[in-house]
């Protein structure tokens, strides 16, 4: 096979290893654009002969370029440029509603996809996640191929809960954790546990897909309005809910963080009866950019009324299927007697390796990195949108991994968003996160156009292009 | 690190080759208890030096010896006897309602567990698995990190869509095809499928945790007598069901093969109003010891009457959580505009390993070895229990990996499980397959003691000293 030809000048004397050299110089070459896609790279053994280097030392650069996406590890048949399209909007663009293929289609045709749900894999330390599951197959015995317990394993229940109360000050014993595959999962297991005929609230607006799988459970839903501060507690009392589930730290999508005093009248309300409770998606408290991080709503909790739930998806990555689920006493309880003969969802094996990535200290340093990058990202767009000022208020930076713009001239949402469609851009309408057949009672005449645009997945070339277009879109210049 | 001395002594002149010389004697070793438990073997380099022979050689029948759960490899630290009896009864005895930590101390304590659960792991192919899982990721990219199809891999559909049909008779198409977290979960899901106030028949006995699930729904539920047939149609006419679950192939737990004009009957029965469907619960149709294996009730189906629901943790492992459900195309719909938005449960790297463990053969021939393990287990039960012939009616020996023994002489069930209790020996009751609140008005004055011995986990030598055990307690001789 030909390989191809790869002129490095090494430099002994630089200040940088020589590792460091090989992976700086591919890196470039590729983001120049000298190395093309699916181009096949020389075998580590003949670039080592070459450069009359160690093979460890091509070995450790090649594993820094696939850790970071640059190249592709194919078995047997070498290392090749990765596929850069292939890395942006893992997650969130695709809607398995409209089926796969059309809608892949789509997906490719638009350029730019402010979408709020996509995250950065292209750091994700992959090299890292491999080994670790190498090591644990290595040490499997048949205990690791075993049904394992169905609340999960206790060493990693034991860890997640450590981590829940040193990051978001949660308190709770491994006992009351459930792992299990996925948010949409742990919310069917919540509804066995909760039982039928629960009326729930949910803020307006909202997280759509726990909307629909609370209708697929045929729950009655009541829709509350929000004020700056979070979900309106005098309406909540105006409903017959029994179950809250909001987003207190960072409100799905405006961004409202919940301050102290509204959170202790939800708690209040949840207290006043016995069957009440609150449920918490703290979904993604990792990113926050602006003030102090705050604490959990489950942290405030001292009468046992707040469900927690959160996921690994969004802070490692979505193909992990790990989600858990904190319950207050009184609901574990329930879960025991009623509900503990379902099999975990997760099998033991990416229990353990997740495990170890998080106790290893992988998972700390990968949110630190990913914290930084996203900051960036997020003082880029900040920065990009500072001409959109007149025209739109700007809300929602200070956490997550999207901004809000809020149109002052009295334009339509599905007017810009088709302007930004023509120039190969997609931004989300807030009309999207309300729901389904309740949204005319709650839309008032002045309510006005909302966009969303997330950062999380796009480079900072992409951002300033994208944002670009948009000005030209929406004729601010 | 002091290592155990092997004295192996080679033949070079034999037939068999030297890494299978090497592969018997330790194996051998172990059999004869002069290799402890947890003992350190010599590292593959020192035994390979010592013995004069290639470190492959060495390493293949290590391998060999994992891959058979003689040897367990820890990382780092080398080869150690394996825990042999952490080998048996891997699934279906720990009660997760009673607890972990006081249940496991029971199982201990239980010396010849007779589960009909439990199956043999002894034979898995660990490393084939690993290898397989250590292939897949070093040619991971991004993708394989990232949220996959809601139903699951179009790879892994079409494999076991081909799978089915060629084992199973059943006719579908991939599109049909949903990959859930178990069976458990896919329950879960089909229930949001099916909507509420379901009205469902259930065989009297049958899978208690499918009736768990379908409680803890709140189905109303339906138990329904057999005959020598299986499930009694007439009877089931005389409820208002809509849903009939049923295990045609082989009753769980009577064994019982469901003749082609029965099936006829049950899918008339269904055909006969729109919102009828038969579930269909394959949970072990891979292994029959007499007679033809008898095509699914899907493979009779014209009319899209019938969900067909199997797993692989049976016939691969019970950490292998990966279940699969066919719809039949009216349920599909229903499927794809009320249901599709829920995310996959099973991560596309796990789903990757099974597709090529199958394609690659890896699982026929896994499946033809466990054949040939549990018929010779299947064989030595049958000829143990002769002498149990005038006391016990003995069936339910053609197919899965249990039989029943039917008293003939007016003893209790609970008597004779306490009696087999107290010579260590563990046998299941057929009462406790009976569904809760409804047995008494089911159970008549002549229903005699059945008692189910399942022998999947045991090795021969246990199901010669348990059966020899049971004689003693149930006065046989």
């Amino acid at each position: 096979m030909k390989e191809l030809p790869i002129h490095i000048q090494l430099h002994p004397e630089s200040d940088k290893t020589l590792y460091e050299q090989i992976y700086e110089f591919i890196r470039d070459e590729i983001r120049a654009g000298n190395l093309l896609q699916n181009e096949k790279l020389p075998s580590a053994r003949f670039l080592a002969d070459s450069l009359q280097v160690s093979r460890t030392t091509v070995d450790m650069a090649y594993g820094q370029l696939v850790s970071e996406g640059y190249l592709e590890a194919r078995a047997r048949k070498g290392y090749f440029v990765d596929t850069f399209e292939e890395l942006y909007a893992i997650d969130g663009v695709r809607k398995p509603e409209q089926g796969g293929l059309k809608n892949r289609k789509e997906q490719i045709s638009i350029r730019y996809d402010f979408s709020p749900n996509a995250i950065d894999m292209r750091y994700f330390p992959y090299a890292t996640w491999k080994k670790i599951t190498k090591n644990i197959l290595v040490d499997a015995n048949s205990r690791l191929f075993s049904l394992g317990e169905p609340q999960g394993d206790l060493a990693l229940r034991t860890t997640i809960c450590r981590y829940l109360h040193g990051s978001r000050g949660v308190n709770c014993a491994p006992e009351q954790i459930i792992i299990g595959a996925g948010n949409d999962y742990l919310l069917l297991l919540l509804e066995k546990i909760l039982g039928r005929h629960v009326h729930v609230a949910m803020e307006d607006p909202t997280y759509v897909k726990a909307y629909k799988i609370f209708r697929s459970c045929a729950y009655p839903i009541s829709v509350v309005p929000m004020d700056e501060n979070g979900i309106r507690v005098d309406c909540l009392r105006r409903t017959d809910a029994q179950i809250a589930y909001v987003m207190p730290s960072n409100q799905y999508p405006t961004g409202i963080a919940m301050p102290i005093g509204r959170r202790m009248e939800l708690l209040k309300w949840a207290a006043e009866e016995e069957n009440r409770y609150l449920i918490e998606d703290d979904y993604d408290s990792e990113f926050r950019y602006k003030g102090k991080p705050l604490p959990s709503l489950q942290a405030s909790d001292s009468a046992g009324k707040v469900v927690y739930i959160g996921t690994f998806s969004k802070a490692i990555a979505p193909a992990i299927r790990i989600s858990y689920m904190v319950l207050p006493y009184p609901l574990l309880e329930r879960y025991r007697s009623g509900c503990a003969f379902y099999s975990s969802t997760v099998s033991r094996i990416d229990q353990t390796v997740l495990n170890e990535f998080i106790q290893d200290g992988y998972f700390e340093r990968y949110l630190n990195k990913m914290r930084k990058q996203y900051r960036e990202k997020h003082d880029l767009l900040l920065n990009e949108l500072k001409p959109f000022e007149k025209a739109f208020d700007i809300s929602g930076g200070n956490a997550g991994l999207h901004m809000l713009l809020t149109d002052k001239k009295g334009r339509g949402e599905k007017e810009l968003a088709q302007a930004a469609k023509e120039e190969d851009v997609k931004v989300y309408r807030m009309e999207d996160f309300r729901m389904g057949e309740n949204t005319a009672e709650h839309k008032t005449a002045d309510d006005k156009a909302v966009l969303i645009l997330g950062y999380g997945a796009l480079t900072p070339d992409e951002i300033r292009e994208g944002i670009a277009r948009l000005k030209k879109a929406w004729k601010l210049e």
